[in-house]
């Protein structure tokens, strides 16, 4: 059997990655593929708990050293119980972020030295990279005026500094790795972002079961 | 100001840590030293609940590779917040248990393999190394022995074969860094190990205080 494809989906606050997928799940299940859609750092029980300590800012703040080794290990448990077995059984997995957001959020936000994060990969996944990643991107004010009214996060409540730095380091990815990254402009209509994303995947598709045969 | 000496006590369950460090501390305080006395992965708030969230089993069993990362975590706040600032001021930390137990346990018990958990103690503390560590090594049935009638946690009801490879793999580490690890003979009388133990802290003393001259 061949295996899955990987698909990861990532942006900053308020770009739209809910609907996004939403829309790629909808897109696999009617081309036939059967598909298992997660998010970091939830999809185990380990995840939720890291979340929640990353959350709760106890114990005066942690640094984003700390948290990325947190979401690391999260990581690895979402891989090793989710990820990898759906993989292996020839299902598809879109997961809404995966270690591109550390990248973004704990380097790019944080200030944590971006080798230092890419020897932590290494280590925890060596070998498995997203077959694609979908990167929406919209300016932050645009992200940050759709998510008004939302409960807030401590993410959420952060600086538009921090988001724009977030944003720059996900640019920075998308321009580093452009045989897998496709940034999609999400700073347009529903409709028109998701044309884009269906044309992104009919291409990718076209293309992993191409090489797959 | 020099810095303080960073020592560390590790050994299998139930060869007296407790009592090594109850003594250690009453040493160093009667010779004039400021000491802290601290453990992992406790010792800060977002230790106690690494500790709780590897002890509760939860989800089915987490893999080594995966406490050795939630553990790293912990060892990054406990360096940041008490181990650093303690030893800058100063201070003589006394720590029960640091990076040479996640190569005995996750290591040697569970079969992590050694270079990655050298690896990410590279990426975690990089450069900073204990000056002293005293092993206290006693055969695996003694220690069980004594620890028996003790509450049980996951660590205490896992095999004595367990254990024999835990111990295997701190002799391994005690021949690898001559310079910094004194295995003692702990399967004795208090006495005869506390007499052990003030004398290599007599001896280190002096070569750790001579050599800040």
């Amino acid at each position: 059997m061949t295996r899955g494809a990987f698909i990861t989906v990532e942006g900053t606050e308020g770009v739209g990655k809910s609907t996004c997928l939403s829309a790629l799940d909808t897109a696999l299940r009617d081309s036939g593929h059967r598909v298992v859609v997660t998010r970091e750092p939830g999809g185990t029980a380990l995840g939720e708990r890291v979340r929640d300590l990353i959350l709760d800012e106890h114990d005066g703040g942690l640094s984003g050293e700390i948290e990325a080794l947190l979401l690391f290990a999260a990581r690895a448990r979402h891989l090793e119980r989710v990820i990898a077995p759906a993989l292996a059984d020839g299902k598809w997995v879109v997961c809404d972020r995966f270690t591109d957001a550390t990248h973004a959020y704990q380097g790019g936000g944080r200030g944590v030295d971006r080798r230092w994060l890419e020897s932590l990969a290494r280590i925890v996944h060596e070998g498995l990279e997203p077959d694609l990643t979908l990167l929406l991107d919209a300016p932050v004010e645009v992200g940050l005026r759709r998510i008004r009214g939302r409960e807030h996060d401590r993410f959420e409540k952060e600086h538009t500094d921090f988001f724009s730095r977030v944003r720059a380091a996900y640019l920075d990815i998308a321009e580093r790795a452009p045989h897998r990254v496709r940034r999609i402009d999400a700073d347009r209509s529903v409709d028109a972002v998701n044309g884009d994303l269906l044309a992104v995947l009919r291409e990718f598709t076209a293309r992993f079961e191409g090489a797959g045969k």
